[in-house]
């Protein structure tokens, strides 16, 4: 299994604030965990509120924990609300069960971490990325 | 960016309660924190139940933590519950996302903090913080 | 069985910076509990850090929650640490058992709450807290 | 008072990484708190440990909450462990007190955050630190 390394998770944040700024959107908050879901590399914009690492690593720490990103996250919460309810439980709290926890995967499609953004819609906050994890050279899945 | 000086916080709880009782309102319990979602006051009126710090405080920590006011985190749990659900597990369980749980603006707009109240209802708890942080010259966001 | 009012815990609160700028201290964080240990009122001066308020409740909790002030806490930690370690984890870690944390006694003698004073040694941080429960009409047991 | 930026907490980590390869460290990981105790930005080099967020984060916490550096921290364990054991789970165990937590003053000497290194010797993680912190324009306090 290839790994995401220091350098790889640093374009990943460069891109996906990138993207935020070229969209206009508001000031992210951007992590990228590894394969065991432990941080590799935060950033947090200007202007952004204090608690959005919280945010952003239970974004980023349920996807890759689950091995299931934000979007179908979202669904299972919508469609089995006391799954996800326990399942954050047990994962110490951990998840923030919306778009902008996207899995990282490399070319074999193995998981390889996730990336969480927040600060915007939920739904800009997952292209930005998808912006950073594919200028990285990794495959996206939001 | 500005902040609320430990003299300002004690105005800000003055008025609030001063506009407590001008409105009638029951024994009011007030809190002040700062950018970071630390206390830098906090007064409980005599009637008020013994767990009313913590709710002020839940109030105003979501507030400040989030950026978002207790009347968007309300609309928020509204429409998205596990949403608010998981923000709150991320937060170690201190968000309490009702009005009376309003943020602190400076001139320049930033938030410099929030002030949680608790007591009556959570629209007469909102107003109650009005006037406090408007006394102290700061902009509130309800 | 007395209590401690509103009025009574500002002007505690009041004495005891008051008493901290007499004898030119360090900035001073100073909260007042009641008898059940709930926060009734608390301030924290300009330059204080901000985990001061964690600092003083720990400090009165542990005196009104053990019916032991926080010299007494200290000889018990220095004596038997296992004690205090165990009875920390079962108040929810929640006890500083250094001086500075103070029982507040009424006229019969029963403990109606407790003060907790931090910021500068752990004995100025005590004598601030007994000026202001004496300043209010009450005993002080440090 | 000032704050540390986006674009100096990211000077701060490149600075204190390229003094550890300078140095011939072992692989570090570096976290940027703001004043408040939350993150800004954090970086895990390649080759280092999972669990060094927390690590970083730990010696970095204890240093803003407490406007205590590692060393004092450390020397206060030594001293009167029971004070750190308890100060600890009154900031939920996130405490680390040794060398490497160092706190960042502005110019006017107040403490606008804290920067937190593991991976070496916590003599060697406090010199990466302040190189970091001298570099983006702070004074350290080891």
């Amino acid at each position: 299994m290839n790994r995401i390394t220091h350098d790889a998770a640093r374009r990943i944040i460069a891109q996906a604030l990138e993207q935020g700024r070229a969209l206009g959107l508001k000031p992210l908050s951007v992590i990228v965990l590894d394969a065991g879901g432990h941080p590799l590399a935060f950033e947090r914009e200007d202007g952004a509120s204090p608690g959005r690492f919280a945010i952003a690593q239970g974004k980023a720490y349920g996807a890759v924990m689950l091995g299931m990103a934000g979007t179908a996250q979202m669904q299972r919460a919508e469609a089995q609300a006391y799954f996800i309810t326990c399942a954050n439980a047990a994962f110490g709290g951990q998840m923030i069960p919306v778009p902008g926890g996207v899995l990282v995967r490399d070319s074999a499609g193995d998981v390889v971490g996730a990336v969480g953004v927040t600060g915007d819609t939920s739904e800009n906050d997952a292209a930005a990325a998808v912006a950073g994890i594919e200028a990285a050279g990794f495959t996206a899945e939001i």
